[in-house]
C-alpha cells in the first residue's frame, strides 16, 4: 500500500447558511481545498452526507456536486454512515490512493440541515427507526440515558458534563470558522434549558449548515509541493448494534474502542503518542466516554480528567481545539472532514490562537448515532 | 494491486415483499451469499442503497444491517449513487481487497420500495430536485424526452423500443428470481397504458423490493475453494451533469461511454471480447442507448440491432439474460449487484435455461438517474 498525505483543505464557516444551498456550500469548501492544494486535477471524489434526502429532498449528490464544481465525468461516490459519513468518505479516498487506483482524490462532507422542518426527526433516522425512533426516542433522549448510566456507575457529575461545553466554547471562541465564537460559564451551561435530563441545551450540538473538503495524494507528491507534510498513518472503522437497548453496557462505546484500536495498530501508535485529538462531542457525555474508549484515561475517570484541565489546550491531551461539534457546529456529514482539517492545521502549525505546541501526531474520531458506527484516523507530521 | 475474485453470491426473489422489511431482505440475500461462499468470516461490508431515508425513513443502514446479519463490530459502508448504488458498492469492495486492506468483503445492495406512499417522488430525488423535479419532471418523463430525441435523430421506432421489453420478458420468464416470469408480445407492450409518450407501462421498470449480495476475496483464495473461478478485471465509473437539460446531446449517455471505456482499458478488453452483458434498462430507451455507448453497435443503430435479434440469448451479444430491470425487477440499490450475480452465474455455467454457451467474459453496466452516474464492471473466467 502506498503512503497517503494531505495536500489541501478547505471549509465553509459552520453556521445557519440561509443564503446558500447544499451545492453552494460544497462548492465553496471544495474550491478552497483545490486552491490550497494548488492542483486543479482531481481523479476521483467522495462526499460524506448523512441525509440530503430527508434534509433537502435530494439524493444522487455525487454527480450533482461534481457537476457544480466543474468536475463533470469524474468518478464520484456518496457515502453515508449517519454523523460518521465524513470520516468514512476520507477513509475510502485514503484506500483509493493507497491501492494505486488513483492519485488525486477530493474527500468531502456536507450537510444542509436548516431547510428541513424537523431536523430532529430527520436525525432520528440514524437510530433504529423501528425499535427506537418509532417509540419516540430522539438522540438527546438516548444520550441522556447514557449520561444517567455513566453518572450512576462512575459518579460522574452534572458539573463534569457541563465542563465539556465550557472547554469547547472556550476553544470555539478562537476559531473563526465556528458557529458559536463565544465563551460560556459553567453556570450558564448548567442553567440553560433542560433538553433531556441531565443534558441541558448547551450540552447538545447545534443544527448547522456547512461543508468541508480535503485533497489526498500519494505522500511523495505532498513532499514535492509542501514544506510541512502530513500523512495519514492509521484508519480504523467499527460498528455496533444500532439500537442502544441491544448493548450489554450503555456506558461504553464499543465501536469507538475498536475503531481506535484498529487505527492505533495500523499506525503503530499508543494513546500516549497522540498530541492533539478531535472527538465526536455531539452531546457532552459523548466526549467523556470517547476520551475513555480511546485510552486517554481509565474507564469512568473522564469526568475528573476534564475537570482537572487535562483536555484543554496546554493540557495532557488537548481535545476538540476547534471547539468541537458543540461550539464549531455539527453539519452532520461534514463534521468528520472538519475534524481532520483541524488536526491537519494543528500539525502544519496553522491553528493560530488554538495551536497546540509541538503537535506532531493527531487523531480524529467521528461517530454515527449512539456510536453504532465509528471512524478513527491518526495523522502524523512526515519527515 | 491484488487480483480479486467472486467466491459467493445470493439474492432474494425480486418482487413486492409485503411480509419482509429492508433488514429481512438484506439478511436473506447476505446469508445465501455466505452459504455459497462457504466462509462465515467477513472482514468488511458495503451496502448500496439509494434512499432508505425516503423509502422507509431509515438511514445509517451499514451498522444496522451488519448487526441484523450477526456481524456486529465489522466495518460497514453504505454507498449511494441513486440506481447505481449497488455497482458502486461492488467497486469499493473490489478496491478494498485490491489495496490489501481486507481479505473477505461482503458487497451488497438493497431497496425496500413498496412501503413508501409515493415511490415515484422518492425516485425523483435522483434527478436535479431544484431544476427538474421541482417543476414536475419524473424519470418516465425524462426518459421519454430522450426516447423522442433518439427517434427523431436516428429513426428509432416505437416497435424497436418495445422489442427491448419483449426480449427482457422472454428472458425473465426463465429466471426463477424475476418479478415478472411471463412473456409479453410486441402488441401487448405497445398497447399497454401510455406513461410518457412513447414509453408505455411495459417499457418502464417496476417498483420492486429485493436484495443481492456477493462475497469478494483475493483471487488465490477462490482458486483454492472453487472449481470455476471468476475474477473482476475491469471497473469503471463516470459522472455526468445531473440535469438532462445541461447536456449537449440527450441521445448520448456520456457517463456510460466513459465508464465503459475505463473498464475496457483496465481489463485490456474491447467490445468484441464480451460474451454476455447486463445493462441498466430502467426504461426501454435506456437499453438501446447503453448498447451503443458500450460499443456493441454504432451510434443510432441499436433499434435495428435489437430487432434483428443480436441481443437475444444465442445472438451476437446477449443483453439482459436475467430479464433486466424490466422483467427481473428494479429494487434500485440492489440492481447493480444483481446484474453482477447474473454475469457470475453465466460465467460459472450456472444460468440454467438462460445459459449463454461458452460465456467467458461478461460485463455489467449500472447507472443512476438519467445517466448522471454509471458504473461498469468486466468479469472473466480465470484459468
Amino acid at each position: 500500500m502506498r503512503e497517503v498525505g494531505i495536500i489541501g483543505a478547505g471549509l465553509t464557516r459552520f453556521k445557519e447558511h440561509w443564503d446558500s444551498s447544499l451545492r453552494d456550500l460544497f462548492v465553496e469548501a471544495a474550491l478552497k481545498a483545490i486552491d490550497d492544494a494548488e492542483t486543479p486535477e482531481i481523479d476521483s471524489m467522495y462526499v460524506g452526507c448523512m441525509s440530503s434526502g430527508l434534509f433537502v429532498g435530494q439524493e444522487h449528490i455525487g454527480p450533482l456536486l461534481a457537476d457544480y464544481l466543474g468536475l463533470k465525468n469524474v468518478p464520484t461516490v456518496r457515502v453515508e454512515s449517519a454523523c460518521a459519513s465524513g470520516a468514512l468518505a476520507l477513509r475510502l479516498g485514503f484506500m483509493e490512493i493507497a491501492s494505486g487506483m488513483s492519485d488525486i482524490v477530493l474527500v468531502s462532507g456536507v450537510e444542509k440541515m436548516t431547510d428541513c422542518d424537523d431536523p430532529t426527526s430527520a436525525l432520528a433516522a440514524a437510530a433504529d427507526i423501528e425499535n427506537e425512533a418509532f417509540f419516540g426516542a430522539t438522540f438527546p433522549a438516548l444520550y441522556a440515558l447514557i449520561a444517567r448510566a455513566h453518572m450512576d456507575r462512575y459518579g460522574t457529575t452534572r458539573e463534569q458534563l457541563a465542563a465539556v461545553s465550557v472547554k469547547n466554547h472556550k476553544n470555539g471562541a478562537k476559531n473563526p470558522d465556528a458557529q458559536f465564537q463565544r465563551e460560556v460559564s459553567l453556570e450558564t451551561v448548567l442553567n440553560s434549558f433542560m433538553v433531556a435530563d441531565p443534558l441541558t441545551l448547551l450540552q447538545c450540538s447545534p443544527i448547522t449548515d456547512g461543508a468541508a473538503a480535503i485533497i489526498l495524494v500519494p505522500l511523495d507528491m505532498v513532499k514535492k509541493m509542501k514544506d510541512r507534510v502530513v500523512k495519514i498513518t492509521g484508519s480504523g472503522v467499527a460498528s455496533d448494534t444500532i439500537a442502544l437497548h441491544s448493548r450489554k453496557d450503555i456506558t461504553s462505546l464499543e465501536a469507538v474502542r475498536l475503531a481506535g484500536e484498529r487505527a492505533y495498530k495500523m499506525a503503530g501508535r499508543k494513546p500516549e503518542d497522540i498530541d492533539v485529538c478531535e472527538v465526536h462531542d455531539c452531546f457532552s457525555i459523548a466526549e467523556l466516554i470517547v476520551v475513555e474508549e480511546l485510552g486517554f484515561v481509565e474507564k469512568g475517570n473522564s469526568g475528573r480528567f476534564i475537570e482537572e484541565g487535562n483536555t484543554e489546550i496546554g493540557g495532557r491531551i488537548p481535545v476538540n481545539t476547534s471547539g468541537g461539534l458543540k461550539a464549531k457546529g455539527h453539519p452532520v456529514g461534514a463534521s468528520g472532514i472538519a475534524q481532520v482539517i483541524e488536526i491537519y492545521k494543528q500539525l502544519i502549525g496553522n491553528a493560530e490562537e488554538r495551536q497546540v505546541k509541538n503537535a506532531r501526531i493527531g487523531m480524529a474520531q467521528n461517530m454515527g448515532g449512539t456510536g453504532a458506527s465509528s471512524v478513527v484516523h491518526i495523522m502524523e507530521v512526515a519527515e
